[in-house]
Order: structure tokens, then C-alpha cells, then sequence
């Protein structure tokens, strides 16, 4: 078995464990939870930047990160996730999109749930929110298409990031976006089965 | 021609730009330097998430993050950088700490350098800080070897930008990596030619 360190939160494990699931290998893969903040976790041995998710594989080695385990498992899996080239690229770069806006999200729930409130920075704030405003617009112009892939996983992920710690307000701005994900998540019933 | 949008201190664009040349490539692409501040900026049009390196296609279309573009260069380049599995996923897992280092570094050149003084946490400054040492452990432990890869590509533009922004403090306790990275630079022109 290969075990995976993981958050229910995490939006780039849900991206894992939803990849997994779609490519048929659930049953080899151990979900085990991880905290990112206690230094007595096994994660940062296994990982030394000390993130999630984390794969260790059935030699004890660990592949990090969100990234390089997807396309691990893609390989594994046969490549149903990843297509060849041309579209490879535009999957890849819509993954980029999807983990963009969870980075984006991430630096700005550090900034209002972990940093004390006199060190909180409105502009550090509003920088991310930009970045996330303008990464919904382009989605929201050209919803995905077409067979599952990581691209729309990720992108499924990030709005339900947004969703669980922004009380899902970019659905207002976003109809073609919310219509997208329902579809999403009746062809994909991994997505609501990883719901935080 | 191609377009890079990059910035001279970026170690996400170093890296695609030493890649570039190592691929043969870097004659079909022009490097034009963008600001990730500047709201007019056309980055932001090119890019949602406002980040260098950005690769505009000759069709104008725009790839994005820095890992995307590498595939890109990598597939066009005939794969020299990024090799067959199962060494792939090695190589992508050390481009992934080379990347994580730089994300970590700067989270803390963010904290210290563009944040307000009375803005600034010491907890979140020493959360990154604990990233960077584990991540210069593992690889001082087993310096990358074999022939130039995009892994060591991530692992040098790192590095380059410990010395650039924090005065090479990695030097002292990492003797290894410091050969290694000599070792690397005598092989790989561009690393110096890509200095900031």
C-alpha cells in the first residue's frame, strides 16, 4: 500500500484523492492525516518542507508535491488525467490555474486565521484577492470542457476551497462557474465524498 | 518568436531561462522583463495570477507557471531535462524542493523586505526558515549527480537566490552543496550568465 499525508482542508490533497479515485487506485492507497504545524509529525521527515500532500510509496521513498504525485499517479493509472500534447498544455496550465487560486487562498487565510490581528496586512490581502478575482474571471469566460482531467479537478478544488473558507462568495460573481461545478460533481462523486 | 516574461532576481524564470539555453531553445524566445507590481502591467492580462515566468506562445496564447513551461520547453526540446520514468519522478520531486525552497524564501523576503516593520511575524519568518534548512539538509545529504537535469536546474536557481538575497548564509553549513553547486556552474554557462 502507499500511504497518503493529508488534510481534510487540504485542496491540493483533495486534488490527489480525487485524482486517484478516477484513475481506479483508491484501494492502494492509504489516507493517513498529517499536521502541518506540529514538528513531531513524520512529515517533515518525509517531506521536508513539511507539507500535504505527501505519497509514500510502497519502498518507504515520498514523492512531493501536489504536482509530482499527480502525474505519478497519472502514470500509473494509464494517463486518463494528463492527455498527450497538444492539450497536455492546456491542462497543465489549467491545474496551474486551480493551485494558483489555492495559493492565492492559503497566503490570505494565513494572513486572517493564523497571523495575529495587529500583524495583519490589508495589502498583502488584496494583492492575493486580485490574483484570485482575475483567475475566476478567465474560468468564468471559458468554463472547462470535455472528459475529466487535473486541469478541472484542480480548478473543482480551489472553488471548493473558496467555498469552505470564504463562505462561497465568488458564487455571486460567477454563474457559468457554479453551473460548472454542479456538473463537475455529478460526474464526479469522489468531489463530494473529499468535502471537508 | 516566443515571449518570456521574467524578472532578473526571479529563480522561477532563471530556471526556464537556463533550461531554454540547455535545450537549444533559447534562440526562439525573447525575454521581456514584467512587473508583478505594476497593475498596468500587461502580466496580468497574459497571466491571472500575476506571476513570472510567463511564456506567450507564437499563437499568443500564455503558459503559466514556471513547471508548465519547463514541460513545454522540455517536449519541444526533445525531453533532454525531464527523463523517463521511473528517474521522471525523481527529478520532478527535486524540482519540486528546489521550487519550495524559493517559495519559502520568498514568504520571508515578502515578510522582511516589502512588509511594513510593525507588520512583520518572527513565527511565520521561522515556519519558512525551518523549510529551507530540512530542504538543504536532505540535498546536502545526497548531492544531485548524473547528467544535467531540470531537478538540479531548480536545486542551482535556489541556491543563486540564497546568495542573492540572503548573503549566502547556506554556505557555511553545507559544504557539499557548495562543491556541487561549483561543479554545477562549471557545466551550465547560463547559471552565470543568468545572474542577477
Amino acid at each position: 500500500m502507499m500511504i497518503l499525508r493529508y488534510s481534510a482542508a487540504s485542496p491540493y490533497a483533495r486534488k490527489i484523492r480525487i485524482a486517484a479515485e478516477l484513475l481506479g487506485l483508491s484501494g492502494r492507497i492509504e489516507i493517513v492525516a498529517a499536521s502541518t504545524a506540529d514538528p513531531s509529525d513524520t512529515l517533515r521527515q518525509q517531506n521536508p518542507l513539511g507539507k500535504i500532500p505527501t505519497l509514500i510509496l510502497e519502498d518507504g521513498s515520498a514523492l512531493y508535491d501536489s504536482r509530482v504525485i499527480a502525474d505519478y499517479l497519472d502514470h500509473l493509472g494509464g494517463g486518463k488525467l494528463i492527455p498527450a500534447a497538444p492539450r497536455r498544455f492546456d491542462v497543465l496550465r489549467l491545474q496551474a490555474l486551480g493551485d494558483g487560486i489555492n495559493d492565492a487562498a492559503l497566503l490570505i487565510r494565513y494572513e486572517t486565521a493564523m497571523r495575529r490581528p495587529e500583524l495583519r496586512d490589508q495589502d498583502a490581502i488584496d494583492l492575493q484577492q486580485g490574483k484570485i478575482d482575475r483567475a475566476l474571471a478567465v474560468v468564468e469566460s471559458a468554463p472547462p470542457s470535455g472528459p475529466v482531467d487535473l486541469g478541472q479537478i484542480a480548478v473543482a478544488c480551489a472553488l471548493g476551497y473558496l467555498d469552505l473558507r470564504f463562505e462561497g462568495a465568488w458564487r455571486g460573481k460567477h454563474p457559468k462557474l457554479v453551473a460548472w461545478l454542479r456538473d463537475f460533481e455529478a460526474q464526479v462523486p469522489a468531489f463530494e465524498a473529499t468535502k471537508a
